[in-house]
């Protein structure tokens, strides 16, 4: 396989593997200790799920479009293969901001809006990273793959780069008010990735 | 290596973690607070192992399934890759599922039911996002792989969706009446894949 | 990808996290409870050092023996897809038989007896499962890749199987009487396959 | 699949797995029992950051230089397997070594100075199996793939492994003093390597 083949399926491992340890956010209630009926016990902690769901489609977009960036390399040097790490450094963080987020968002006042911004904080971090990547291959065009227009993905960059920044910087400011109200921004932004996106290609 | 099959190794990447997470679900007895023969403690886990088998069983054929699925494919758009994001988030919380029916399975009355319930639900949700990505690639031929009879497989899309939807939802209304039943209903689905599709295909 | 060769990156993902799972055996010491020094807290902990690197052995030499089952064949079909599912299941129950073993191997009696009756008892499963692989294969020599000497095939399947079978089932004696000696035997096993295939190949 | 990109995938498996898992070192502080603010008892879990931080970077220079070795490669034998192996078996202890220079870091006196002895010690294994892997290959230039100079290879080999293995070396030593400073000599090594080779190949 190619160095960049090579890039792409770790970097696919990584976030394949961030994605499922996901699921050890979801706890099951002890049988020993329950009161009550388990129904109940399992509403409880919808927070659990509604991060679960959201923190699944949030890695989901960033492997299609890590997917989409490297598509268009035909080689990596070793500052891409840096800030790739870098970015995957933030991507396998999720799993625990996601189980940070869940532990508070009911927990109001400074608790949740702590958690609210840490967990935008490391989705604006790897929007970051994501924006550092995509600048670096714009400014090398050497890199890219054979019938790649530089132009082209200059453009895309610029516009991708600073979309994605400015709603995870405006998830910073919702997590100021309200943590729930951060965790549905986040998914909407999610969503809207899918669908602006399909509209795009199709 | 092509959008379709780095799509395929992503979701098997998901696919097999998810069934090797199943393991965390086996607990070792701890040593300093242990009565009575560790073999009797072990023993009084089969529930555990039981949902081992089973669920390691259900990813399998999940597995296999999707497998087929994308050997139809030439190519991917947006929808199947967020349908099949849709299926993966659904895979990736059988660990969870399994854990939860484990515990419960001989509790008896509403949380044995309620357990049994949330693992038949999964599964059927898993079946539905299967069946509309399978629906979804159906009604695209231009997505299907050259020399793939589009007719053939609108055929086969409705007859394995079909029987798919069927059998778990049959397994939610067993789940009203016996867990252990509904588990071993799911046992006996994944082994009923295996033999029909052995022998349509030797 | 051909069916053979995704069923093969399946089976090394699973493999490759149950080795990368065998870590969380490895237990930290909570400081808040420390008492005397941690340097004695980790060296009470050998069994589980020992166990980790046995198991790592183990699961290393089927990951080399898998690698080269599927070196010989051409196509799979859905039996060879079952009985592989069933030896992955085995190996990945490996980090519980692991954890079970080293909890209870200094335990003495009929504790340590147990979990190391469970540890050799899934190693057999898997060299069971193993045989029923490269002996269905042995007899269907239309799976083979073409060139792979069919009768060649089935000598060094039975030497293979045989010896294998032997081995793991003469753990489970050493396990009615020592935990400690079937856990060098099994490292033994470990190591006695790589030197004696290493002469065979060089 | 080739022999060869086969043992590469199985380990680029195992180092990503070892690397996300990681993040089960980073703990979510439980909101029953909290006192305080939130945002106090994250900062108070700095360690665990930067040794989270410390490691993703090691495993990642180790991924890169593992990549690199392996591009040299046009077969393997038994041999480079079982020093794969014993290297992997180390990298994918680095995650409990990471937990336990975590908790112990700020912990001082003589255990602060075991737990940094520990992760320094397996890091400087790695660098070992590394030196034993790579000079083993420049000893057999039959392994090396075609038009890869024997020569230059032996050259490098021992200027890596000779630099490598002091770095980890030093990091014993510096293990006596200070554990917080044993952290920092870990992250400005991983640094230096991306820095370093970064000017090589640019």
């Amino acid at each position: 396989m190619s160095e960049t083949g090579r890039t792409a399926a770790f970097s696919d491992g990584v976030l394949a593997i961030a994605v499922t340890l996901l699921v050890l956010d979801l706890r099951v209630p002890v049988r020993a200790t329950l009161e009550g009926s388990l129904a109940d016990a399992l509403g409880h902690e919808w927070p659990s799920y509604a991060a679960y769901v959201t923190s699944f489609l949030v890695v989901g977009i960033i492997w299609v479009n890590h997917h989409a960036v490297f598509e268009l390399l035909g080689r990596v040097d070793r500052i891409v293969l840096f800030l790739n790490l870098l970015l995957l450094m933030l991507v396998a963080a999720i799993p625990f901001t996601t189980s940070l987020f869940a532990e508070y968002l009911t927990a109001g006042g400074a608790r949740a809006r702590t958690a609210a911004l840490v967990y935008s904080g490391v989705a604006l971090g790897m929007s970051v990273a994501f924006a550092a990547l995509f600048g670096y291959i714009g400014r090398h065009p050497a890199l890219l793959a054979a019938g790649v227009d530089a132009v082209a993905v200059r453009g895309s960059i610029l516009r991708f780069s600073v979309v994605g920044l400015a709603l995870y910087a405006l998830t910073m400011v919702i997590a100021v008010f309200s943590a729930p109200a951060t965790l549905a921004a986040h998914a909407a932004i999610a969503l809207y990735y899918c669908f602006r996106q399909t509209r795009a290609t199709a």
